[in-house]
């Protein structure tokens, strides 16, 4: 791997954001045929401080597999509003009843119940659209709708949600069951925006393989580093609530492994992910530096 | 047009809604990997009785334009998951609040709030999966997700019912805002199902422009008989609750047209829509007089 600067790195991941922001800016500019009660709190979720880990998945595995990353953007904003809108609708007083994400009022808060509901709708509904409407030509927009719509539906993300849910009301209590329920709810959206890139770029089917044997280490040490930081985070860093899981006795690594354990796993997750990519033939090696950085991050991170 | 037997029109439109209500059953055999709390809310609220006008509409469309009806059902289902949805939120306590649904308690009161955002959510990201997955080859269920999930998106249905909310609590009263009201929420819906099956059947530019014409006219003769319904209608027949737009002072038709005058507009849409149809060349002159029949009946619906 040709050894790019530290900094030619995180000004491409940097540049990346700012792409995908503008272009979730662009999207949702509504005009005056939507109301306003409806636009505002979408955008006010959407366009809050996000890391926008989906959508720069989606661009990197488009240009590591040969494509121009400007392709994967419809894709990869698609896969950041269905992320948005699952926030919006797990804060809900019947679901998690939160308060605060992504250092900001939920959406039921700062606006209300109803607006909170139909812009977490409209999300999950015009992701589709922007598939459908902006990627070229229509067969490849039919199987990235494909991709994104399983990772969507009730076998993946809304399926590990209910689980979620009806296990804080008791349900089962195996580690197992908690991977599980992280693969649906975090690990298969990650997946998606992997996927969508990586087709979009013309992967061949080795470099396929490599990035669901990364997404699938990647999406796990996510949820741990996440579970750590409900444990170890800083309220004004993260900008969520914090220490909230462990006072509910809500199962999370920690609780289930320990801290350290917690921790060991995680590295040895994120060594697992920039393995699979140690053979990753690319045209684009600053790609791929990008992708072991984000991975290498998890460990430090702090939102 | 040749006089078939209404003995086979309604023998036909039974064969029809037989088949759709099958195929919604056996797209919904989630298997164990969906959870129960999540898979029976789902059932319970898409298999109940409904009268499948938009599936029907889509199957008509597509036998009418040429097409074979078997092709079409991915995306007549597809309708349905997405009216399905937006009836289960719409009657949530922070929405509508209503307690009593297709003859049966709405899904927030058979199981909870929770179980009942999620069955919607999941239904409407299903609904682009069977789209995705069912419909070939992949350009026209590119073509087809583009079709329903506009209709389903910020500027239409989930618009409507924002509009609908905001106006609840002191809006705009214009005939036209309210015209434009169900446009979006009730409508687009009917013409994206109308507009799938005729893509999917084949349709030539001039059945195509008929169909839309059609269905502009249908869907607003649908909404005003629908709001007669809640003046004058039986709740054991509707299956819903009566008089209730009525008592809360909602701004329906016939508050604002008297119930005379709205009757009046509802067959005068009723004809304008049957007209659109008078020159409709087909093959299928059996889904001709169907769609004539269910257009005709909405003078007559007691549900």
């Amino acid at each position: 791997m040709q050894d790019l600067s530290e900094q030619q790195v995180t000004e491409y991941l940097n540049l990346l954001k700012s792409e995908i922001d503008s272009r979730l800016d662009e999207y949702t500019q509504f005009g005056p045929d939507c109301p306003k009660t409806l636009s505002e709190p979408i955008r006010y979720s959407l366009l809050s401080r996000g890391k926008r880990i989906r959508p720069t998945m989606t661009l990197l595995a488009c240009e590591l597999s040969g494509g121009v990353r400007s392709k994967a953007m419809p894709a990869a904003c698609a896969a950041e509003m269905i992320h948005t809108y699952s926030m919006i609708h797990d804060d809900l007083p019947a679901m998690d009843n939160d308060d605060l994400r992504r250092g900001q009022l939920t959406c039921h808060i700062q606006f209300d119940e109803a607006s909170a509901i139909l812009a977490g709708d409209a999300l999950l509904a015009y992701a589709f659209e922007i598939l459908a409407r902006k990627l070229f030509p229509s067969g490849l927009a039919g199987e990235c709708v494909a991709i994104l719509a399983e990772a969507s539906g009730p076998l993946q993300l809304v399926g590990g949600q209910a689980d979620d849910m009806s296990w804080n009301a008791g349900g089962g209590t195996s580690l197992e069951f908690l991977e599980s329920i992280h693969h649906r709810k975090t690990g298969m959206l990650i997946l998606a925006g992997l996927r969508m890139g990586a087709r979009i770029g013309g992967a061949s089917e080795t470099q396929k393989k490599m990035l669901e044997e990364y997404g699938n280490n990647y999406g796990l040490a996510f949820q741990i580093t996440d579970d750590l930081l409900d444990w170890v985070g800083d309220e004004e860093m993260t900008g969520k609530r914090v220490h909230k899981d462990k006072s509910q006795g809500k199962l999370t690594f920690p609780t289930y492994l320990g801290l350290d354990e917690s921790k060991k796993q995680a590295k040895e997750r994120v060594e697992a992910a920039c393995a699979a990519l140690a053979n990753f033939k690319t045209p684009h090696q600053l790609a791929l530096q990008a992708l072991v950085r984000l991975t290498r991050n998890l460990l430090e991170r702090k939102k």
